[in-house]
């Protein structure tokens, strides 16, 4: 019975998510972006579809089998094809919502889930699917994020976010994504019960420059505070990351190695790509396979889009704070 | 010429940092701590002392040897030895600025550091030893972080927030810091201008259970923001961090090993010791050696305090937000 | 093309609100409600039916007769009956908009409105019906303010709010309300295409005791924003007012005029009943009656659910300021 | 024993207000003002002056005898003449704080003040003078709206923000400030121990166009906020005020009185003078004159550099707000 605020994201180019997993709908308000960007209705599509499981012949095709039909509705803030400045609602139904499945576990705490830390805190507890906690909530995140990266287009054509998989479970994946190597491992991985974690890397190519402030607000320090927001991150590290600890520092500062920084220096970005590297536990929701039907043996391929939705939401966000501060 | 705000931190329980390394003074205004704590003077001293450097038969002698006395005054918000609610500002006058040893980076930009980026950004820019990018505003976080410990001891007596160094550049720490292994490793780094980075565990003994909130504002995602947002810090890991990425889900998910989780699940606070690694960069400063006469050869023992003030001030602002909460 | 940010309110207890006045749907996202609280939809529509014209034998029969069928869906954050404590987003579908009665105003500007003042700042506007700025927006206030009424009554049952209407135009109003007098003024000027404004007073019985903060969120600033944020509002007063003016000191703080204070001192409400006084400018929309085929010969019928429902938001919000901060 | 936050004002030019009358200094801290900003010290100066009482041969002079001499020392932010775009500390000491006077109203609470309503709220209070809802909290506005002044003349010159009094106790003001009539009055109330409240116009001249946003943060409902928050104001009205209740409206929005709205349409500004007026109740410190031996017959002639301080934040806070929004 404790409050549960915090459901947006963002200082300028603000995101505020709703919806449980087997509630009626998840949906995304955006408020902040200015009046004017083209709003591209196949892009939002084309992220929702990389979010989306069980297509043939996709690496997600080994994800959870549900079946999610995700339609967006925009309920405001487009007008002829372009944003008004006024907030945006978008809504996706929970069509397939068999939230029937889940009865059972109503009193049987999932190992590796926080239901009983939930349950502790609020009281009154949505056990449908794991309600607002379930990785469905990303959908909210993909939304928003999409709306960002319209802007970014449109003030910053050249910038790109690119989330690719450095490594699943014990394979390091390199070359054409997803290896055969990766698929035959996640399927007998479903079969099995067994789920992996990994590594991802997001690159933001051609950055805006100057991006971030100089002590709270480090471009650094919002990019880690919005990937370790995603449920299953359990690491986080900018250029070097975790080798700089052994690195000696004339050496480490005078290398030419353009990632050495990760596109970052002094909390403002450089211009250089910045890139960033991320570990994924394996997921939990796979143990209890034999009772839900549903399960992720590596939620990565769908974290994809999540990862480039909260990398784009807080270049926007910093865009529209350097904008115009000029005396 | 651009803005240079976000010098903010927290929600409930919200520090301002201000002042430049060359300027003045150095403060921090505390908003949103309860009245009626206990002040702990001793404690604001003990903590800003293990801040300082120079100090003989400590690690810290190793680093900068800047002679900075922080003598701190309580401008407002105390009354009788207890807060009174409102605002609490502390400032350390500087009373050691020798700017002058800077004047020759006037125009000379310094490799590894952030002067080239700022400039670009902001123009009009204090190249007084850095100004606001310097080190030396940690002391405000300190003081702030000083004063959410006191909140901390008043509502939850048995937490703790301790910060210890893993590994020093190639060293890795074990028993007694610092070892002698580090000692003769720092000096002589300090000798012939060389720098080293490392690792830094921060652990949250008898934690509060149930901080964090379940969508943007998990702990572990402020926690990586407050800790990112520390100038030489390239990653952030929780619990079993980067190692997570190659186990397999079953195996890790059961394992009995409280570290595991980092002492969190679901963005909330366990109750059991909360666990984060921090990597640091080396120092850049130690570069320029010759010209300023000033230098770290290893910031982390200096870091150590400011680790522990950001958690513990991420730890106050998320007791405020749970507290009060139920109907 | 420029931002219109700025869609919430509140700052504990925050709702967003979107939604065009022409467009699919006009709906609210209320953040940081408690889980817990009974979800009562009867409230809720009483309400919304307060708000909305066209009924036979009220006096806002003589208001705008366009037929709003208002049919709330909770989106999200309610579950058997209790709020869940995640955000509840509650949507109307705008069943009846006749945008082509507007089309003929896409280029004449109307007096009075702020057609011109918005093209010269966003440049991309939706002329359908005013859009953002029309009236309509303000359903989403009564959709939140009755979220807030909802958690009142679960905390602090004896409170109430209650606005009525003071003045019609030239006619003060006394005893039942709409005397016969004023539905016969009313009944005439939409006739004649005239309009009236008025005074509203809006009043907090049994508040609960030391809400609001000392120095800028002084309970009044709060309400004073809120209620100078509904479009015709011209004026608050609370308490004396604009009568204080002309007292004499030791004669107005002695008096034991209860209402003299408004119950609110130091920014602090006393306990006693919250009084405030709002002026309301008459309608602008009846000048395009010709045009329009809708106006609003007085809007204050339907402005009392709007503005209790602003005066709820800003209770809730302090109240949840106020609950827990003991140390 | 409650929290006392909330001692920001703005949400991009920001200010910490912080300070008890009687601790050792009263101060700000701006946060947001854009780098490279000239800053005027003898602007600052005559601001403080204005504020302050006790000087002959001006209406100040019949007002709060304790000598002040407010002497603001720059902690931060400023370098070379101009703003550094880092947060701006200043300072002034509380050289005269005779808190001795003030010890025998520790058990006595006095009429008209808030100090029982503030020890059922907070518990441990400061009793020296009001401690934080003394009027000696004003400086801090006067030192924060000076640099949103500063601002202000950087980026649109010809702007102004002038507050006059219309009206003190029952005598209009006409002509020249402060009449010998006004004078009189006054002299003979200090004398007496009497007190007068008033009317005060606040008037923006040539202010930037297209201010505000256009729902909650309309800019008539920041300025309210920003001027009912100024302890001894009971009305704030804009344009024409308690006037417009009477109005039919089809004459009131046809008339060309330039006043008529007060300079704002659809929470935005015309770029027409904004006009407010306020009404500010008797001071209640008066009554207790015996006692402490300190008071003002009436506010109003100190409370002009506070309204403007006020006016010109929400300005400045806007102007950033408006700035670079565009695609």
């Amino acid at each position: 019975m404790e409050i549960m605020a915090a459901n947006s994201w963002g200082q300028r180019f603000v995101i505020t998510s709703f919806g449980e997993s087997h509630g009626p709908a998840i949906g995304v308000v955006v408020d902040g972006c200015p009046a004017g960007v083209p709003f591209d209705m196949a892009l939002l599509q084309a992220n929702l579809e990389r979010r989306r499981p069980g297509q043939h012949g996709d690496p997600s095709r080994v994800v959870s089998a549900r079946a999610e039909t995700d339609e967006p509705e925009i309920l405001s803030g487009v007008f002829e094809g372009k944003t008004l400045g006024t907030p945006i609602a978008i809504v996706v139904q929970n069509r397939d919502a068999r939230s029937a499945d889940y009865d059972s576990l109503k009193s049987a705490p999932r190992p590796g889930h926080a239901d009983d830390v939930w349950k502790q805190k609020f009281g009154h507890v949505d056990f449908r699917g794991g309600g607002r906690a379930s990785g469905r909530e990303t959908l909210a995140r993909v939304l928003g994020g999409s709306v960002a990266q319209m802007y970014l287009l449109a003030v910053s054509p050249s910038t790109r976010v690119v989330a690719r998989a450095l490594q699943i479970g014990p394979l390091p994946i390199e070359g054409e994504w997803p290896t055969a190597q990766v698929l035959e491992m996640l399927t007998q991985a479903q079969r099995e019960g067994l789920s992996y974690g990994g590594q991802v890397e997001v690159r933001v190519g051609s950055p805006p420059i100057s991006l971030g402030q100089p002590v709270f607000n480090k471009l650094k320090a919002d990019l880690a505070s919005a990937l370790m927001g995603i449920g299953a991150v359990t690491a986080v590290e900018l250029g070097a990351g975790v080798e700089a600890a052994r690195a000696e520092g004339s050496e480490f500062h005078w290398r030419s190695i353009s990632d050495q920084y990760g596109g970052i220096r002094g909390g403002l970005s450089t211009g250089e790509d910045i890139v960033l590297r991320l570990t994924f536990k394996p997921t939990a929701t796979v143990l209890h396979q034999a009772r839900s039907g549903r399960h992720d043996p590596c939620i990565i391929p769908r974290a994809l889009p999540v990862v480039e939705a909260m990398v784009n939401l807080v270049l926007a966000d910093h865009f529209l704070w350097r904008l115009g501060d000029r005396v």
